[in-house]
């Protein structure tokens, strides 16, 4: 064991030591209102370096400057630095940046930058049940939650709370959407005092929490008859609760509510919209400052099958496009990035382009419920430039939108009480990768690998390469041996993960491919349910038609028939077998990559992702199978290239 | 309400008070010595005619004559009536029968009867786990067991054996055969002494109890290492606790034994055979007079889908034709009906026929697993007569091995703490026929039916003849709308209730139909996977034709074009939607015909059935439109008759 391996630990996550690095004998000096950023500056040094020697020759300077809020300059000076930030806040984001530059092996003389985030809101929204479970959660149980009681090892709290604010994010919604009976009382005593005293533990860090509310709160806590938002009890509950919440944590950021979604109650069981819904309890935490978050994934899922008529990802612009204009200024839509369900491929959600008076969130989704459950590798940071850089209004990308109509980027957390955080310890990548993209969209998925990759490890030229590039090619090999052109779903029904073609053909989710002998997917054109419609032109038209369609969303919009010649000549049919082969045939080359690592990556994280990427091996191989033979078996076709289809 | 309505309770079940019938006035005249008899002879008339009048004009005699074993004799005498045992637990079942005869509205002087059961042993499985939960239980929770301890109501367990002993069951095992390391312990203590407490109160009923024991007991309650059967202290130890045993449970009936089967352990574990492991227990209980029942329900269920070798209706004569006659004579060999599980069609398992030196039980399910869930109306004696009518051998029907080399009639329980027994409560007809039948196997479902409607309601003939004519129809109606022709399960994984049509087409489970656009099944004969072979000629070839294999049996034994002519002429497509559609609408009609019993059925059973037959009707038209649009998918060909086929 070297020792780089003596002092790494997966549960430092990005924030290594880097004991490799040259110290450079200085002085810190800040005011005393700066003290437990000084504090921070002075741990993230000792970790880096392993401890600080004293220098009056060279001071780092900390300082509240004249810049944007949040924003910070990292400044080399004569016989010093500069670290100063536009507040508080914006000086502790310029001290984590400078020691993520200095971890990432640059010299404190070359290290120069000014930034400041572009959204306001940078958040992640844990589902963390009060029982101590997660839904969608692979890497362990709650770290907040257990026993239907706030339980935490505190100290691990202000490493998450260091590992988040070093990212840039500001806010953290702590309990899960579904918000049950339980979880519906956070906003009362006794767990508010308990709430309370978990935002103190991450306010130094400059993280506001946010809490899940339950729309039926009125009935619950507030012991009234109905949720109605126009009812005026219920307008009364919510302020005064809202009062008593403000009162114990007076910078609470706000509230997440999902209503009318999923067996959740909401204002349309009320004859309400849900503007009517969003706006009473704005106004309720109005006065002191906060925000509503209103999640838009309202759609049916109570759909029959034979219904060929309603089509699922046509809901959430249904239910709030033409409520455009009518949501408090304190309340903020917040929108899936795709009109599905976090699938491997979909466009973007119309509501992007469409509403043009109303604040809005894109949330994203860390957690790999779709996308291989931090077993497979996947990096999400590929997908999610692609979506920012999604063109969505005439010529204009996603990310134009950031900071404009788009206050906030949301994602729901991959985190757990494992001791990596992570389960998969590749995944702390989309973690790092979420926060400094919601702070930066400009950075790409390349760069945003290449300083996680950087920072947290300390391997040679060809070990960096090798992760970047499996990581970088990661999300385009899971999408090719699962579900490809945007026809999604396909999957296991409940736990949505491994193949199961017909899985949800038959189910109540809205989630359907159709797939005949002749042809698959939902005609979603203007000639077909009209989704393409809730698209502004030039996309409406892009969309509509298959020939110019991107190919990659292909199964997305159309049905299509398998003799259909993709671009390159190939039939459909032929591309899914391909697809299908190559990506088995991929997952190998992945594990044999990592293989090449041994001695390379510290040996806890060399072994458990090892474990992960056998399995993922074994999947893709089940998927390859699974598809191909569905296929074969619609079609009597079989591969051009003769490989082995399943009878 | 009616006098009939008010002394009615589902509860009682095919023991229900008659007080319509004319009560004779009468003594009962019995020795000391079967005073139990005597007072259940007392009570049963004071049940149906709700009271007795004594008179020493006419003289009910109850006595034990020299008649077989458990035989007995109902006779008419001048001013009088006899009633003979061939010992007590003959007379007991003599005066069962002749209650229930009386029960049905005969006369006393008409009523003559000489019975002998024709198997020894007539049992009930029970397949409770100590938690409380029933495996495959659909009327509740288990009321033996709650929070892993014995956990009953003396009361209803007195019924329980009286309702049991009135057709005949004279064993009873109340722990499930999956044992876990909680029920591994019923044969040591502190369990022990409650298992020993219930058999007691089982005891004056002439029932015997059974107790599942876990292969692995030497371990998990021995201490030992190993549980190799071949191992002297494994031997020692089924010889030591087997005495343990038997010392507070002299008449217990025996062991019942899973093992090598579903991720039990078992013999092949260690190299050795099923004979080793079952002699070695088996030897433990010989000197006590004890039995092992031996589940034959061992195959691999780890098989991989893409295997097309493996056929696992293959398994279990793979595995127990070679030890035919390797076995102790206090073993004996407990073979499902069919070589696959349960199944709405199968034919008879090979075992049957080849196993010619060993002791058989043959085992059904009275637990609706796979046929409606005690949702879904199925007749069950139906499909038992038709099994044991099936010829086996050379002229000779399977019924002809009862008593010779199938000593013994077992089956799944359907009952639970649901007040009445089996959640539907025309489900009762279940478990009333299998005692029934187990007694006498030449009884027809028609016959059984009818004794169980005129013994449970007190309703006019046309209430009789809508019920039996319900129940005569469900199993064809079931199979029809469900999956026909041998083709079996199609269900959904894990709850085997409602369609999955390829829910287990990728599984581990070996439960393949391998449908292509072309053609459906797999091939069984000689020419395929050689299942057929393990039939004697002329059934071997029989199976292996296609022409002359029965029909209803088709995709059982062969792979077959969708284009196929069936007998009638029509293609095989035409007959699957034909089916679909037609069973639907025959649920439509069951719905009707009970419909047309209102006030004529109690209304708590009126009204519980109707809410069951509505659901079976959603089932079904669930059933009806996803196996047709399955197969719509695969072939492209439509409806001969223009009926909705979704897309």
């Amino acid at each position: 064991m070297d020792h780089a391996e003596r002092i790494y630990s997966e549960y430092n996550a990005w924030l290594q030591p880097k004991f490799s690095l040259e110290p450079k004998a200085l002085q810190i000096s800040a005011s005393s209102d700066v003290d437990f950023i000084h504090q921070e500056c002075r741990l993230g040094l000792i970790r880096l370096w392993g401890g600080i020697q004293e220098s009056a020759e060279y001071t780092l300077r900390l300082k509240v400057d004249d810049l944007e809020h949040e924003g910070f300059s990292l400044t080399p000076l004569e016989n010093g630095y500069e670290i100063a930030g536009g507040s508080k806040k914006g000086l502790l984001y310029g001290v984590y940046r400078f020691l993520s530059r200095l971890a990432g092996g640059e010299s404190m003389e070359k290290i120069q930058e000014h930034s400041a985030p572009q959204v306001d809101y940078r958040i992640i929204n844990h589902w963390d049940n009060m029982d101590g479970r997660i839904e969608r959660g692979y890497a362990g149980h709650s770290f907040f939650f257990r026993n239907n009681k706030f339980d935490y090892d505190e100290e691990r709290i202000t490493n998450y709370a260091r590992l988040m604010a070093s990212i840039g994010i500001n806010g953290i919604c702590i309990n899960n959407v579904n918000v049950n009976r339980v979880s519906a009382g956070l906003i009362a005593e006794p767990l508010l005092s308990d709430l309370a005293e978990l935002a103190a533990r991450f306010r130094p860090f400059g993280i506001r929490l946010l809490v899940s509310v339950h729309f039926d709160a009125p009935m619950i806590i507030g012991g009234l008859t109905t949720s109605d938002p126009l009812d005026e009890g219920v307008m009364e509950f919510w302020k005064a609760q809202s009062a008593v919440v403000y009162d114990k944590i007076p910078d609470l950021l706000g509230y997440l509510v999902k209503a009318d979604s999923e067996f959740r109650g909401g204002p349309e069981e009320f004859g309400r919209t849900q503007a009517d819904g969003a706006n009473t309890i704005a106004a309720a935490v109005a006065p002191f400052g906060g925000v509503v978050f209103w999640r838009c994934f309202v759609y049916n899922c109570q759909q029959d099958w034979r219904d060929t008529q309603t089509d699922r990802p046509m809901a959430a612009y249904k239910h709030f496009q033409p409520l455009d204009g009518k949501f408090d200024r304190n309340v903020i839509l917040q929108i899936k990035n795709g009109p599905l369900d976090f699938q491997t491929r979909e466009p973007v959600s119309p509501l992007f382009s469409s509403l043009k008076n109303t604040n809005e969130a894109i949330e994203f989704q860390i957690a790999q419920e779709y996308t291989g459950q931090q077993i497979d590798l996947y990096s999400l940071a590929v997908q999610w430039e692609e979506i920012l850089t999604t063109e969505v209004d005439k010529g204009k990308q996603l990310k134009s939108l950031l900071g404009r109509e788009i206050l906030a980027m949301t994602a729901v957390a991959n985190t757990g009480d494992n001791m990596n955080w992570t389960g998969n310890t590749l995944a702390q990548c989309n973690l790092y990768a979420f926060g400094r993209m919601a702070w930066n969209p400009e950075l790409t998925a390349k760069e945003l690998i290449r300083e996680w990759v950087r920072v947290t490890f300390d391997t040679d030229e060809h070990g960096r390469r090798t992760v970047e590039e499996m990581l970088l090619k990661s999300r385009g090999i899971y999408e090719s041996y699962t579900a490809p052109l945007g026809i999604g779903f396909m999957v296991n029904p409940s736990t949505h993960y491994g193949p199961n073609i017909d899985g949800y053909e038959f189910s109540n989710w809205g989630t359907y491919h159709r797939a005949s002998l002749e042809a698959i997917g939902i005609d979603r054109t203007s000639k077909g349910t009209g989704f393409t419609l809730q698209y502004p032109e030039p996309l409406q038209r892009m969309y509509d038609r298959i020939e110019s369609c991107p190919e990659e969303l292909l199964l997305f919009f159309h049905r299509v028939r398998y003799d259909y010649k993709m671009k390159d000549g190939r039939t459909l049919l032929q591309y899914i077998y391909d697809s299908h082969f190559e990506g088995a045939r991929q997952a190998e080359d992945l594990l044999q990559s990592w293989e090449g690592l041994e001695n390379r990556i510290p040996q806890e994280t060399y072994h458990s992702v090892k474990e992960r990427l056998k399995l993922q091996l074994l999947n893709a191989r089940e998927w390859r199978d699974q598809v191909n033979t569905f296929f074969y078996r619609k079609t009597g076709i079989d591969d051009e290239k003769g490989r082995k289809i399943y009878r």
